[in-house]
């Protein structure tokens, strides 16, 4: 295979792995705590893992596992959204795996569940695992969206996995991922089946954190892949002087992404949908502060700035909110009648007869090439597609609008072009960063020995992430320990609890005391493109949301 | 200042210079070469640039000059777009001076060759120099587009030049603001004033390149930053296997940085505009071409890739190019009656009886959208403003109707879904490659010794680039010589000629060789993010366009 000059030498790097695992793996061993409980409706989630509930917290040890050096069959599965780090956490499980005993085999399943379903894997060998250490992306295997939820699929899950005849699997995933890890467990042991799951905290959104996971992997390196963009887009901004930069980021439901990457560029303005919802900000709110920046600086003549914008703030305006949700009750169960309508007149006019006054005023008052948005290409289950809201776009056509006003009222000076952008895709599959390398190759490692420890619901979990990698604290958490029961569909799920924004953290905290002077004076930091040699505080440090949740 | 850590820490980098400029600055002096003549047009440029006309090549050598150590008064402008490394020119100039007569002073005009016409000006003092060494952007002292072209804009220059006692002015742009340098020496010589002006080599789009300028400074750090955010997107098509992505990338006259982009990551498709143009390839065609790739990879369950479309790309097909210069004659002077009409159809009806059939029909062929983007938002000259025009979508939109009619002949079997993406202001102010650091230091160390030899009319060169930085051969090239006359605006006008991709140069046919076997494999290459630190392949390696370029 032909590669890249950087991908050759990464190949070169060795992951640090914590002291509790350092050492021949024949000598590591669990150590567990007190019996756990669920964060809330813990008598509900007792009954629905029986077997797996409660079980206590473990951590690594010196010591011997009588489980440790057997002969073993796992498989793995990458599930979701890519998130740079998965290729080391692989590596990670094969070479705890190699060195306990080197006739065991490691199995990956093709294109996410799906493949667990379907029956379809490869066995990763180690000169497949060459090709993948220390890079980004899922491309080893693949990953999918597919979800086990039916009777029949967790049926084909038992199915596939006892012909192949694993002693585990791995769920390499997001909230969503791992809730789907615990009941699986759950199902096997009921079966009466040995066949163990472990999950690995996986997400770029950040939004799979709690008291043992301190973050999700492939956020660090996600993040400062925007952040190199954002800050290069700064400092465009203040060498010509001219545009304001209107910056989508993906996140749909925290914002995380967002604040992350305006504590490392200090952009003028950030929205953060957590707040909009807290507060519940209109739109016109939301306008209104970004024109507060625009009007200010130009007064300075500083007709310049970049805006900051979670992919999923449509979801937290509380008119947007309640339009979508009309907007998807309504087209439930009326697709064949909504299709028949071809122009967007005629569209309006269906609409206005069914759905609310209000949401009806607010549709329209949208510039019409957005609005339509809100109808084209909605999901199989007739949703709109947020994702495909061009909210950058948006914001930029009602901050026009509303400069317009303020211009003819006397109060605005300035000149006004802007400039959207998205950032997603480019930071997905970056190679990670030395920290998701090394955490990521530790959560890996961790997984393994949980197996070799008979654990299954339990989730790999590495702690104290902001010291040296030798001081890390590695070990498992039981998965029902982080969740609780929420409306899905129509019914109560046990579900792991996202983790969304805390107003009252220190991230958001930092931010909130800095960004009045961010929205007046230009104060952009560039931190450029993610460095993987060079001084440590170029190349080793985290994430400032991870370090300032650390500061107590 | 607070800044970013990877700022504080390029501070210290120093850059390399080539063995010629290394020791005591007293210690060079110039060595000159026979006379030189324009590329063409040579009777004419010689009456037009009467005085500088002709000179020699330099290059520089040990030796003593009777101008080196001179208390001088420098000034310099940035101009046009930004391009990393431009501080790092500034810095060679800075540094240069003040080892020669730490009594010299270094002048920057304000925001582009408009601060040169209005007078506007800072001191660019050694405090000020520190804050920017090794750094992105042009945000020292900021960019324009203003063209000095009247003859009071000439005038005014001399006297804002002469007000401030200068004896030089460095000009730092692309191929337009380097002619204006030619034109502005002459000018001051006929005036019979001692004012020299260095012209230095700036673009990221690389067009700026013959055969004594081997490279324009940018070129290297941009194409690094989108080849790492295309390798990005590459591995995410090739991990999640369910999207196109179409991605558009800056460069409106020539095709560099697509090319070398494609170099770096091996896309299924880059359009080539100057293949396009060559081979008077319709819009038809280049659709027909990425259907071809996408059909083809269906065929083998591959429903994902990579297309790269140079930004200018609209302006070589030959019916948009046609249609573009219809809609520029036909709107100005129109201006009024066509902005009377409110109503897309309107506006339809009075084109059909402005333009040619063959036009109207093109246009009319085009979806709603993005024919309004043809329409909408002209220049101040009423011209179609071609970066507005979102080709990555038009082409996506068109391709996804070709591959219906081929799903319904049953020669396509496959499922399409194709995201846009635009990367340009991303890369242009990022921190500057250890390359582009070295090279914009040097250039602009060089341009002061050109200064300190007397010389006007030049632009400083670096030669043998692909060498170690202590082996390249820098000097200075008469701008003249860069020359030839084009139409402009109704009339010839002398001008450095713009260096397009050579369909039958190196770079070009290095792609052309691999892109069959790229369009149907997946074969993409993941550069990742621009290395400042590490293994000398890793941080220190230039395009391969320009290593492509020197194998002989």
């Amino acid at each position: 295979m032909e590669i890249s000059i950087l991908q050759k030498v990464r190949y070169t790097y060795k992951p640090k792995l914590p002291a509790s695992l350092s050492g021949d793996i024949r000598d590591i061993a669990l150590n567990f705590g007190e019996p756990t409980e669920a964060i809330s409706d813990q008598e509900a989630l007792k009954d629905i893992f029986k077997h797996t509930y409660g079980k206590p917290l473990a951590t690594f040890t010196k010591g011997t596992m009588a489980g440790m050096g057997a002969e073993l069959k796992v498989a793995l599965i990458l599930s979701g959204g890519q998130a740079p780090g998965g290729h080391n956490v692989i590596a990670g499980i094969f070479d705890g795996l190699k060195k306990a005993n080197p006739a065991s085999k490691l199995y990956g399943y093709l294109e996410g569940p799906a493949g667990l379903l379907e029956n379809k894997y490869i066995e990763l060998t180690g000169e497949i695992i060459e090709e993948y250490r220390n890079t980004g992306g899922f491309d080893i295997i693949g990953s999918g969206r597919t979800k086990i939820e039916s009777p029949e699929q967790f049926a084909a899950s038992l199915k596939n996995a006892k012909a192949l005849g694993l002693k585990a699997i791995v769920i390499i995933g997001g909230d969503d991922s791992n809730t789907n890890a615990a009941l699986l467990a759950e199902y096997f042991i009921e079966k009466g089946e040995d066949i163990q799951v472990i999950g690995c905290p996986k997400t770029i959104d950040g939004d799979l954190k709690n008291e043992h996971i301190e973050t999700s992997f492939g956020f660090d390196t996600a993040c400062k892949t925007y952040s190199e963009l954002i800050g290069n887009i700064c400092r465009d901004a203040n060498s010509a002087k001219k545009y304001w930069h209107f910056i989508k980021l993906m996140g749909r439901a925290a914002s995380h992404i967002a604040l992350e990457c305006a504590l490392q560029t200090q952009p003028n303005v950030c929205i953060i949908s957590e707040e909009v919802e807290a507060k519940k900000m209109s739109l016109e709110a939301i306008i209104n502060q970004i024109c507060d920046s625009i009007v200010k600086r130009a007064d300075k003549n500083e007709n310049f700035g970049v805006v900051l914008i979670p992919e999923g703030l449509v979801e937290f305006v509380p008119e947007m909110k309640k339009l979508i949700s009309e907007l998807n009750d309504v087209m439930a169960g009326h697709e064949a009648e909504f299709a028949a309508l071809h122009f967007f007149e005629e569209q309006l006019s269906w609409l206005q007869k069914k759905i609310s006054a209000d949401s009806y005023q607010f549709f329209n008052s949208m510039p019409p090439q957005f609005a339509k948005e809100f109808l084209a290409d909605r999901d199989p289950h007739g949703n709109v597609q947020v994702s495909l809201i061009e909210t950058e776009k948006l914001l930029i056509s009602m901050v026009k609008a509303r400069l317009s006003m303020l211009k003819q009222e006397g109060t605005y000076k300035g000149r006004f072009s802007a400039l959207g952008h998205f950032f997603g895709y480019e930071g997905r599959c970056a190679f990670p960063s030395n920290f998701d390398t090394d955490y990521c190759y530790t959560l890996g490692y961790g997984a393994f020995v949980l197996i070799a420890g008979g654990l299954t619901g339990y989730i790999s979990s590495v702690k104290n992430l902001v010291a040296d990698a030798k001081d890390w604290v590695a070990g498992g958490v039981p998965l029902t320990m982080m969740m609780n029961l929420e409306q899905r569909h129509g019914s109560k799920k046990p579900v792991i609890r996202k983790a969304l924004v805390e107003l009252e953290g220190a991230p958001f905290k930092t931010f909130a005391r800095q960004r009045d002077a961010w929205a007046l004076e230009t104060s952009f930091h560039y931190p450029g493109a993610i460095q993987y040699y060079g001084p440590p505080e170029v190349c080793d440090q985290t994430t400032k949301t991870l370090q300032l949740e650390h500061i107590k």
